[in-house]
């Protein structure tokens, strides 16, 4: 029999995806779940892109350009100028979701044996990107205790090496909720230039900073023009992730080339997913007023809930939607599997992502879960509660 | 300034779109170009398909599963089955092109270092993929003297090293037009199974088989479960480059298993586009019959035409809509380049990708260029023509 290869081995499993199998059973056996594990928000795409796709008047779905629609890349650099963000169309490559944008600055950046520096706990799929392009994550590790704020930049210092290609930074955080101040930016630009780094920032949650907190990102970062990395991505944005539209952007032209180079390979990013975003763009701003309430109005009520369960801690989260709850249990992972296996609540039970799946030390996070609040408010209040029922029988076992 | 990879720096350019600058500058200057170069069909997009995205009523466009929706993967499954392809739902992963199938499988089966053999001249972006896993292409030569045959399987086995995984085959092939014979799939088997290596074939010109010839699928032969792998994708079928479905195909569970690693890092497969495919199985089969009876008509057009010119070669394509033709030049990039920039036939030439790229070993078919028969009759007639008047200017520079 031909063997796998030892990369596909070593490729994780998904830590939302892992306990799928238990939900389902649960499922089967009549158990209503309220699903906390995963990042599909519940919000309506907006309907200016649901429209420009039911109207499209396409006889042939050509091939795109490999850098994407021009006239897309165009209106997204204007985008980005409204915010602040100082970027051309060239300097824009349209990709298939952010995740391609960040396979393509792997490819681009990281030689097999490299290593990449990422504050821990971060985006599980980042692991699978690392594996998949042969590169080590090295973990500096963020805590629960600073609402997982930036770790000291002395701490990175410590473990650049001369493997080392890039710092990556995912802002505002999944799975933590944090959102970087610009001193911390400044920090980690200092330092990416420093040791001539690329500093990577996945700003797919961009749009969702809360209370008037500003987003700074790494493309505003002056003197960084070489070393900034910008991912982004419309599923969230937008609510269209099944769109699988992102972008990858940066200044240095060198990088844009090489990755572009890896976009030609594929060909092109997904016609209709690009009418849709493109379309996207007008969506009036009301309609990030209302989702940005509602967001807040989750947090608020999830975070409330959260803090009256006795042994539980959270770190409030200042944008994305997601927070990671620290749990009075020892392990998470037997905790999550057990809520789905053997508990329920007048026939319901939650479902929560076990934290350890987002950080790359061992044995770490053991005790903490990931929870997005993508669910509406009265089922927020209903799952907390469950989980605190939970948490009561799971302590007298 | 922080450094590119190696990988990146090695990543080689599209042989198809590097004489793209030349051909933006012939247009500037108001010189009509027929494009030959091209793998993008001007046949519609059966309408079934159209509609469907149309009149979709999706209010959140959400991920969907990462081996791609289950009810299009169980139609799918049924479209193979028609077609005596035995498989089920459970054996397909739905991916972003053929592409993406073909580096879910790199990935799967290949270390880098590892080695992978292929028969010359083949899609040129195999060698990008390749170099995106860190692969070897190792190539066997087929001459345009036997319209490009298997090379004897000995050519094969001369070449296996311990660190052979696959051997990759393009059947109907893209550039040559051949379609593998079933002894030919019968050595290559035997072959594979005698060395424990996988048989990729990519088959996403399946349809494309001409005169009531037979294709013969990887899928079908018996005893080589564990060693089979199809690439397919609805790009070419339905001429709808631009959807980016394909998906990769096993009995070989580890590989499913393997492969999904990879597709659930990238989340899902474009969710309109799915739609789309869904749909397009329902296409009538006189659409086929239609796009078969065209074809060809213009392969029989084109070939009586190129055979006319002296010194023209060229091997008459049984499948898929390119052939290689050889030139009585020295150079085909040269007079590729040269048809852009220095000539004209009533104001009019012709763009021809230089069949170099298609070949790994280096200064190989270097006076061959390859043609796509993707233009109406009446302009390949035009474009065959100033061709001729090309050929008779250059050879008298
Ligand atoms: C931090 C982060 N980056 C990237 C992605 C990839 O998203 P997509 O490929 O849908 O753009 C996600 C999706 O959840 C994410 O949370
Ligand atoms: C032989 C072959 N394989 C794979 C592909 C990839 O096509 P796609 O990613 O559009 O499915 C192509 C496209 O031209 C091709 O010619």
């Amino acid at each position: 029999m031909p063997a796998i290869s030892t990369k596909g081995l070593a490729m994780p499993e998904s830590p939302i995806r892992k306990l799928v199998p238990y939900a389902e059973a649960a499922t089967k056996k009549g158990k209503n779940i309220y699903y906390l594990n995963i990042g599909q928000p519940d919000i309506k795409t907006p309907k200016v892109a649901l429209d420009a796709v039911k109207n499209n008047t396409l006889e042939i779905v050509s091939y795109s350009h490999s850098a994407g629609f021009e006239s897309y890349r165009k209106k997204l650099a204007n985008y980005y100028q409204q915010r602040g963000i100082p970027v051309n169309a060239d300097d824009i490559i349209v990709t298939t979701g952010g995740s391609e944008a960040l396979l393509f600055t792997m490819g681009s950046i990281t030689d097999p044996g490299d290593e990449v520096i990422i504050p821990e706990p971060f985006y599980a799929n980042y692991n699978g990107f690392a594996t998949a392009s042969g590169v080590k994550v090295v973990p500096v590790k963020a805590s629960i205790e600073n609402s997982f704020a930036l770790p000291p930049v002395a701490e990175f210092e410590k473990l650049i090496s001369s493997k080392t290609r890039a710092i990556v930074i995912c802002n505002p955080g999944n799975p933590t909720g944090y959102l970087y101040t610009k001193e911390e930016m400044d920090e980690l630009s200092a330092l990416a230039k420093k040791h001539d780094l690329f500093l990577v920032a996945d700003e797919v949650y961009r749009e969702f900073a809360y209370e008037g907190a500003t987003h700074h990102s790494v493309m505003s970062q002056k003197g960084l023009e070489e070393n900034a990395i910008m991912i982004d991505s419309v599923s969230k944005r937008y609510s269209m992730c099944g769109a699988r539209i992102g972008c990858v952007v940066s200044k240095n032209k060198e990088f844009i080339s090489t990755a572009l180079k890896f976009a030609q390979a594929r060909l092109s990013p997904p016609t209709f997913a690009q009418i849709a975003s493109e379309a996207a763009l007008e969506t009036p701003q009301s309609y990030f007023d209302d989702v940005i309430n509602e967001y807040v109005d989750r947090r608020n009520t999830l975070i409330e809930a959260l803090e009256k369960i006795p042994g539980v801690r959270v770190a409030k989260p200042k944008g994305a939607f997601y927070c990671i709850v620290e749990l009075p249990v020892e392990n998470a992972d037997d905790f999550a599997k057990w809520l789905l296996e053997d508990f329920d609540y007048n026939n319901e039970t939650v479902m929560i992502a076990p934290a350890a799946g987002f950080y790359s030390t061992p044995n770490t996070g053991l005790n903490q879960v990931r929870i997005a609040y993508v669910l509406q408010k009265e089922n927020l209040i209903k799952a907390v509660q469950i989980l605190e029922e939970a948490l009561k029988v799971y302590q007298n076992n």
